[in-house]
């Protein structure tokens, strides 16, 4: 079974999905197992270690897989694009930060790129620099985003798209967690879905045990934006970016307290990356969306590619027959 | 042409759509032309004028109506309640507060009950009062609501409701400003949507011109959540909940200073209050979601959701026809 969009015919792929560059929890495993699955992995690229980088690319060797960065974060560090463009990807994901200034150096090597937006702004941006997809990311994603919505930022963004320059393809980025988001996010004007939580949710992330329990114990109640890890980790992140995680002991503590926080950073960053380096759900955070409310299984990445095209499929097919042409 | 679903079953509509009550915006006018055109209108129930809304069930007199309540509201003035149900309202909605004291005597008249929520935990106390409707909200929405987002909450109650109490119903709220929303909603769990700023964008709807034109100016980037406007009116809005609205004069000098704002709110009361009556869209505010950046043309209701259930038909049609079934 073959969902055919413009992504999967532009990117030969055989279903529209791409996984989210996340930092850390994504690295050549996880992409392999996406590649292989017929979607799209993508290594995340992070704040930037090029030893870690090159490793993750050798570890996804026999796959096609692309890389995503922090575009900010990749301005101070200009090499790990090199790096990245050295291994062939089939793809650069460039998100957070103006993606005007790195655009041209993939292009001229004539690899895709992918822009990751937070707003109808930003989505002008990207058409700038002739990104060959915008990914529209919404408020509900895990990680790092901003304050618009997938359900309104996506049909906005398609309808820019249209007038501007109709190649460009789209992507919805934000709360896609099953066959469900899928479907939505055609019927929004997608050409195809980016996956972050979900997919972190997979046997194949680098993610700890606790965290993934704490998330197999959590609603999407229970997240919320915020700026606390980026203070205590002394991260420069823009003003307008925070971090949708789980709640919990570190948040309950600072969230709402930043001014103190900034004070005490030297030793809550230690605090911070100690828990961090020991996958500690509470001492440093669980990044993950609104959509871990109907994640119930820590699943292999193909199974849940896979589930998550039959039910698309299953329910476009089913809700298509209830129209009924009458008088 | 009609689009059935669990909703239109159960509420004898052709349409799988339900105008949200809007405080002031949707009076008996907009009510009774959304419920002429096949779907079911509310009047919105508002802070609470008897005569207002005696006059406006009056004007809707010969279309099957219903009438949405503010419930931390109503409860101050329950007479309102015996008001809509003496009125033989097709539905009572009850939003922003617990529904459960209220929720017997509208199920004892046979009247059906719909709970709009905002978390997955309000949905929890929905259920409690076995609602025949839950409207799930997100934070796109115009107007009052909370954080989580439509794309994420649907399916999270959708699959509470599968597990707790089957024959409740579920409608998408926040975001659904066309047929590519309707189709959303639909793959989402939805068995249909209530739409608020697409209709509020309507010939019927209480609005000023000045108002009207400011949305269509405006994209969904122009919108932010506040509580500035009930400081500044003095309303006892419980913290959680927010207003959505468009940037305008007003935020640029309150958003963030609410603190000040409270200890001037009798003079700015007054002031607010004044520019609402002239319909000014600086002055006071204008309530609406960020499905604004699609929107383009202040229309007849009819002429909205008849396009807006064509336009759903045309998506899930198309793109169900896209699966190849391959080996």
């Amino acid at each position: 079974m073959v969902l055919k969009t413009r992504l999967t015919e532009s990117f030969g792929l055989n279903h529209p999905i791409i996984s989210a560059p996340m930092a850390f929890a994504a690295g050549g495993r996880l992409a392999a197992a996406v590649s292989a699955s017929g979607a799209l992995g993508l290594i995340g690229g992070g704040y930037g270690d090029a030893d870690w980088l090159a490793k993750e690319f050798r570890t996804a060797d026999n796959q096609s897989i692309g890389c995503g960065f922090i575009t900010w974060s990749l301005r101070k560090q200009p090499a790990l694009l090199d790096l990245a463009l050295a291994s062939k990807p089939k793809a650069i994901l460039l998100s957070f930060g103006d993606p005007v200034p790195l655009a041209d150096r993939i292009k001229q090597r004539g690899v895709k790129l992918i822009c990751q937006i937070q707003t109808r702004r930003d989505a002008e941006r990207a058409l700038a620099c002739e990104a060959d997809v915008i990914v529209a990311q919404g408020t509900e994603a895990g990680g790092h985003g901003e304050k618009r919505a997938t359900f309104t930022l996506v049909p906005e963004v398609a309808d820019l798209i249209a007038k501007e320059r109709p190649e460009t393809l789209l992507c919805a980025a934000g709360g896609v967690g099953d066959g469900r988001g899928l479907a939505a996010a055609l019927m929004l004007g997608a050409d195809g879905v980016l996956v972050g939580s979900r997919l972190w949710a997979s046997k194949e992330a680098n993610v700890s045990e606790q965290m993934h329990a704490a998330a197999l114990r959590s609603t999407g109640d229970d997240t919320i934006r915020s700026q606390t890890m980026d203070l205590a980790r002394k991260l420069d992140w823009p003003r307008r970016y925070t971090a949708r995680v789980l709640k919990n002991a570190f948040i309950e503590r600072w969230h709402g307290h930043e001014d103190e926080l900034v004070t005490v950073a030297d030793q809550e960053a230690s605090k911070y990356r100690a828990a961090w380096a020991a996958g500690d759900p509470d001492g440093s955070n669980t990044f993950v969306g609104e959509t871990v409310g109907i994640i119930k299984d820590i699943e292999p990445a193909s199974e849940i590619i896979d589930r998550m095209v039959r039910q698309a499929e299953t329910l476009l097919k089913s809700k298509a027959a209830q129209f009924t042409v009458t008088a």
